[in-house]
């Protein structure tokens, strides 16, 4: 039995604390809305985020230092935008020694930088090398009715991959470990892309066909990228590169694929970003992503095409015929001396 | 413009014609029924396998010897049992040289060879080097209707793999180019074990997470045979790969997935088959792979679980439960030192 501190009572983050609940630890959830956590403590359900009902020994906090009071771990569960903020805080209250685990999907716009890169930079007391990411396609809901589920933890530190998995693992959630944190984070981030590519394709009318070959070149391109940026590229071929890919690509409920989808019916962004009421993480992503492409030459025709839609209010049509009509090539081409120069060393 | 003789005029036989009358070519359709031939030629129609127009150009043959009088090109889309059987008749009457194609997933039972070693031993003057496979994640509807469609086209002599590419592409089916033969027909065949499986979950009512594990892993776990084979396995995360993988895992008009879905709603294998009154290509493709992965020591939980399904009665629940508690795992362990001894030559 171990003392966990989940930070951020999102579904993400509720989900995983049943995951942990049901494994016999102690789970102090943190929000930092005192009426969201007397809400669950009183009524044992998160109605905004999930429709089901939370075990009563998870208890939640809305003051982060009663939360991580002699926990062992701590897994960080907030959105992109508020890391820093979230780990400043808790950079000055904690004073003992705690695994911290993230399981949050983004990177930093600008700088392109990965969650665990910031988490390092805002707290004194951690390396890079010991922070853990867990990622994988898992639908919150599907994981909060105990529906069989697969994720990867990866860190450089072996040791606390291996907590990670311990802590988390039981017969409905299982867990792979990895240590190519790079590669890990970059798949769940950079996934979102695509997402936002099948929603466009499906939105313009176009069959399963076009979207398979949108998925698959796609991710020839994010694994092209992850893999300039220091990834392995197997880590795409894995559970948080293809398999969260499909989860995102082929389900309604993904939030990108539904604003892809928006797009590709012929509403300008802002319309769609005001339809969604919230952040559309693929949007940015997209951005950053084409902008560091266009620099360091690397080809990212999809992105390339999607940053045209999004910005410069190109037709998705038009975007779909020039994808069609480039110079005729090898399917493996770029991928395959990527890979081989890696193994080759 | 060239002549092309399409030997077999199901639903793929039949889009890929389109495609290619589209492009300008001469294209003869064969089918031995005679009354097949003759509605298509009355009606413009292919009316059991297609609901479009065919065009007008399009000419459907019953004798084979005239549908190849002087074609440059032979398109073999025959079901992998009648292989054999076509190309001995082919072998008899052919007296010309013209580029084979084929454009037929799956593998031999028993001997698990592949299509195109089949018609290298069937056809006198022709080596396996010279016989081009098209493959990728293409419904025959789509393509038949111009929907944007990416295939690719696999040979080991490259001069045969580049005239295919021109002869089949256009500005709505986009055609790569591979030289690995083994990689492309393998991942087309192979896929229908994983798409059972797909279905399975999908019957046993499991949601998203459960099939994307399903199909991440039945991935790694196809592309460790196929490279156990000779296969790139850069191969399986291309377009015949996890292309194909994903339209046939995903779209309810997969017949390996309907006959999954049934299994896993509890039926067994007898009335299931009975029910789709077809062949279902899985299933003595999961018996096969099973068997050869046995004899050889290859790890395939998710082909093992399948074959336990099909063949013992074994509950689907069961099953699922066995692979949810394997021993804890790294994800990419054994797929990385398969890459690895690749290149590291």
């Amino acid at each position: 039995m171990k003392k966990v501190a989940v930070l951020g009572a999102g579904s993400w983050g509720t989900a995983l604390s049943i995951v942990l609940a049901d494994n016999g630890h102690d789970v102090r959830l943190w929000t930092h809305r005192k009426e969201q956590a007397d809400s669950i403590n009183s009524t044992h359900k998160n109605e905004r985020y999930l429709e089901i009902m939370i075990p009563e020994k998870i208890k939640a906090y809305h003051e982060m230092d009663q939360a991580i009071k002699d926990a062992d771990v701590i897994l960080l569960v907030i959105p992109t935008k508020a890391i820093r903020d979230v780990c400043h805080e808790l950079n000055t209250i904690l004073k003992h020694d705690a695994v911290l685990i993230h399981a949050t999907k983004g990177i930093e716009p600008g700088s392109l930088k990965r969650v665990s890169q910031m988490i390092a930079e805002e707290m004194d007391h951690y390396s890079y090398e010991d922070i853990v990411v867990l990622s994988g396609p898992s639908h919150a809901e599907e994981v909060a009715q105990r529906q069989p589920t697969t994720v990867t933890v990866a860190a450089i530190n072996d040791q606390n991959a291996k907590v990670s998995q311990d802590l988390f693992i039981n017969e409905v959630f299982r867990v792979y470990t990895s240590n190519d944190v790079i590669g890990i984070e970059l798949g769940g981030a950079l996934k979102n892309i695509i997402a936002l590519g099948a929603g466009i394709s499906d939105g313009l009318g176009y069959g399963d066909n076009a979207k398979a070959a949108l998925i698959t070149r796609g991710l020839a391109e994010i694994t092209r990228l992850g893999t300039y940026l220091g990834a392995n590229p197997l880590s795409f071929l894995g559970l948080p590169g293809v398999g969260d890919l499909i989860v995102t690509c082929t389900s309604v409920h993904s939030r990108n694929w539904r604003a892809g989808n928006l797009l590709g019916k012929g509403n300008p962004l802002e319309d769609v970003l005001e339809k969604m009421g919230m952040v559309v993480e693929g949007v940015r992503t997209a951005e950053a992503a084409y902008q560091f492409a266009k620099e360091e030459n690397i080809d990212m025709p999809i992105t390339a095409g999607i940053y045209q839609i999004i910005h410069h209010n190109k037709k998705p049509k038009e975007v779909v015929e020039q994808l069609m009509n480039r110079d005729k090539r090898e399917e493996m081409d770029d991928l395959a001396s990527l890979i081989k120069n890696r193994y080759a060393r």
